[in-house]
């Protein structure tokens, strides 16, 4: 079955000389995958050539007269935009026309207007942004929210768990995945007052079989790999997230110093090249590029902003697999079983009713 | 000048095995400094045997009756354990018998008694917890509060930045070190209202030239070595330190498993040992283990539960450190320099009166 994804060609700090690479590249991988290319049409037609794919057949551009910046506030790109590549490759998945849509544009307008296109799903009063990190098992550990909502209530942590879930029992095959609620202690006592509300209720799904709740974690849980499933509101989440990335550059700008200080350092690396290539594998964030607007009737990836074409492959196939795996109507069916419907439907009218004014707090 | 410091032995995942190996060396290297032991006496003179260190002339054994375990309530280490060897250290402090105090337990008990005991410093509402950080730049970076307080006002945040403020400017010799606030975007827009507040609060100081604020930082800054000091609330410190701890255990692995995956790639270890020598002294969190409790009317540090003697030695020097470079007066007066006066008083008057009940809110 031929799975159609739109490519927001504009978004991220190099546009299209990285989306469309990556855009080639993934295509060569996916022989029943065909991409519209959403963007300035010259530009990406340009792009196109340059990788000898000016009449590739499974290739669509669709010319769109303006585009987010990174700097763009979220009003500006909900309300006066409404050409943006980002909005038309939105609109794409919202008309049935893309099964998917990636974007490395600016996270609040991607969000704002995803929700505004798409709306949120039964249940569901925010979206989140879930994303994958490594871990000592050498598995993933998915994370939300990473950055979507910078205060939550308990009851939109709640939520999240929900649909991690779900989209951790499709993408990896497990039927009841573990649910980590990140904390500054392991015992019940620790925390605030949200995260101790947020554990009644993953507590009381987890007693009832629902959810497979383990308990608090703590920050270093996440690369342990104790949970499949780590919970957290996005204040703490991106800053998680970023504080990991900027290890791993200082770990890695250490490595390169180190191993470089001396000609028989350089020796060394020359003979062990293998370990660390493999060390380099293992420690790049690119095969970690690719986060999930979880919550919206509809598939949306953001890219991070500064990923290069192998980084933004990642985030393509990412959206690919979710379309494969039938990730959407997986959550969705997880939603409507777990929430709560008299109040799920209020909730999820109420949030539906996101207007263009962008008054949606994202990060 | 001879600087005594008292060290809470019983402290720790590992007891006196590790304070007391980790204190025979710390004289070995300051040979102006004299340690207090306190702890459970005869425990604590077989470990000196054992290191040859029976009569050792700048050691002094108190002997302590009981001791905090790591899972004590508050309540019970602060109200019922009163001849714990946490609590005498501590004492020894307010009585003026020693300069600091290391403990390697419980921090919410350690930051409770602490403050019973001590006091918190006029201008203070809140003590926080602050370490270290590695960072690009080959300097540390300085982070507050990593775990006393989960709930924090724009205040307390404040409050925090301007005893970092005046820490890094003993400690580092930098008379104006610059201030991150933490958040999830370098724009004044993001974040959620507490930390807008507060930025208000530090923009208004830096513009009377009274503090030296940059503006908001992003987790990956930690590691940039952007800022002298980040301030964030001990809910998002605590994750972001066991992050960092858990992700550097994670590359660890990843090293050790990879060097070690074929007799080519150990060779190439072999040959490249100065190299990974380097690399494991700068990532070693061992080097950066001693916590420093801010805002109290003493010198308390605390040093992380499972350290080992190595690790537990850098928590000893960093409270010489301070000890030496009169941390604590210099906290004192910036705290009287910007904290407004009256309220100074009131809210300082109102934070010591916790009593025994342990009501304060800790991590």
């Amino acid at each position: 079955m031929t799975i159609k994804i739109s490519i927001d060609c504009m978004g991220g700090d190099h546009g299209p000389s990285v989306t469309v690479a990556a855009a080639i590249s993934f295509l060569k991988r996916e022989p029943n995958a065909e991409l519209i290319l959403v963007g300035f049409e010259d530009v990406i037609r340009a792009e196109l050539k340059k990788h000898k794919a000016g009449d590739h057949p499974r290739v669509t551009v669709l010319h769109a007269t303006e585009m987010v910046t990174m700097d763009d506030p979220v009003e500006i790109a909900l309300r006066r935009k409404k050409d943006s590549s980002m909005r038309v490759a939105i609109q794409l998945v919202k008309d049935g026309q893309a099964q998917a849509c990636v974007s490395a544009g600016n996270t609040g307008a991607l969000m704002a207007i995803s929700r505004y296109l798409l709306k949120t799903m039964q249940g569901v009063d925010r979206p989140a942004i879930c994303s994958i990190f490594p871990n000592q098992k050498d598995g993933p550990t998915y994370m939300l929210d990473l950055g979507a909502n910078v205060d939550c209530e308990p009851q939109h942590l709640h939520q999240f768990a929900i649909m991690g879930s779900a989209l951790v029992s499709a993408m990896e095959g497990k039927p009841r995945p573990t649910i980590g609620l990140l904390n500054v202690g392991a015992e019940d006592i620790k925390g605030n007052d949200i995260v101790k509300a947020t554990a009644e209720l993953l507590r009381a799904d987890s007693a009832r079989g629902l959810l497979n709740f383990y308990g608090n974690v703590e920050g270093n849980d996440i690369f342990l790999g104790t949970t499949d499933i780590v919970v957290c509101d996005g204040f703490v989440g991106n800053v998680a997230l970023k504080c990991a990335e900027g290890l791993g550059r200082f770990v890695k700008s250490v490595l390169t110093i180190e191993f470089k200080s001396s000609p028989l350092n350089m020796l060394g690396a020359l003979i062990a090249r293998g370990a660390l290539k493999a060390i380099t594998r293992r420690l790049n964030p690119s095969r970690y590029n690719g986060a999930n607007l979880l919550g919206l009737r509809g598939l949306v990836f953001k890219s991070h902003g500064s990923a290069d074409a192998y980084a933004y492959e990642w985030a393509i196939r990412r959206a690919y697999g979710a379309v494969q795996l039938d990730v959407l109507a997986r959550i969705s069916a997880s939603m409507a079983e777990l929430m709560p419907t008299p109040e799920a439907h209020s909730t999820s009218e109420h949030s539906s009713l996101i207007t263009e004014q962008g008054e949606q707090k994202t990060a």
